[in-house]
């Protein structure tokens, strides 16, 4: 992405906040291969849909957890140093984006 | 899930349909995997995010996949022999569920 | 839209299935009404979103009962007379563009 | 809804602002009357699938076109006033009942 400000965020994350991240990520990386194994196991199909619909939830959930911090640091640090508009425009790209 | 048919598809996957599935869902595992790695990196939220969106997209596309094979083999057989209904009811509370 | 088979349903619904969604598609014109008037207003936009929100989550049932209907009678017909293939091309291909 | 701010946003919307919002909700208060006549009409369903797709198309648009407002004005407002915190947590609330 071609992002107007950084490779980083303003604030490091913590450990903490990383980890609660990844936690996430991991687990849905084992729902992933759960429904990996579901196919090759030729379980019924509507099984699987409900597997591929809790991937959704969670993975909403990450989408959601990485928005709020990116508002509350990110987006905030932007506007304090006159680059809101800026920070807006690229997180509305992206929330245009995703719900496609 | 409590389906009402089984616990396996009315026609039996072929290899390369299994295939196909599996694909797309290693490549999401790959990408989860690669979303972790960015935080690990304390990488730009807004970059996450858009890595987060291009799952989500591919998400989508294994589950169409999925739900049109459920709707042209178990639906349709369901309809053939009279328990359209009941397949119908249980396929609308997975796409009522997934769009939450 | 270009579908593959007729310019109704193949059994008409009965007045009290039509009422039903009419009843509904009415009270979401007036709560698109009663938006622009809070525009209008000049209300405070996070307000106007808890609406626009509202509306959303009202279209998506109306959705929900017309595809339902859609599934129960025309697809399954379609079934049942060796058209059902076309008729879940065709149900696909509306799912996802409405998911865009 | 009970926000933490105001009735009114910080920057009052100017007529050119509010009219093409207004103009938005108005082309939508006539697709969503198109739909009535259609399920009257008895209409074919996928007919009437395509047409409410369009609306929910429609809709987001507007949404995005307020929210884009509210993050540029109200937000960027209280977090210039110290107050982003709970603006954010406001707007996140929304955007998690949106998705629903």
């Amino acid at each position: 992405m071609d992002h107007f400000l950084h490779d980083h965020p303003v604030t490091p994350r913590t450990d903490a906040e990383k980890q609660a991240v990844i936690n996430r990520l991991k687990r849905i990386e084992g729902q992933v291969r759960g429904i990996q194994k579901m196919v090759e196991d030729d379980r019924y199909c509507a099984d699987i849909l409900v597997q591929i619909s809790a991937i959704n939830a969670a993975l909403k959930k990450v989408g959601y957890q990485v928005t709020e911090r990116h508002m509350k640091h990110c987006v905030t640090d932007a506007v304090q140093s006159g680059q809101g508009e800026e920070a807006i425009d690229e997180l509305m790209e992206i929330m245009k984006h995703f719900s496609k």
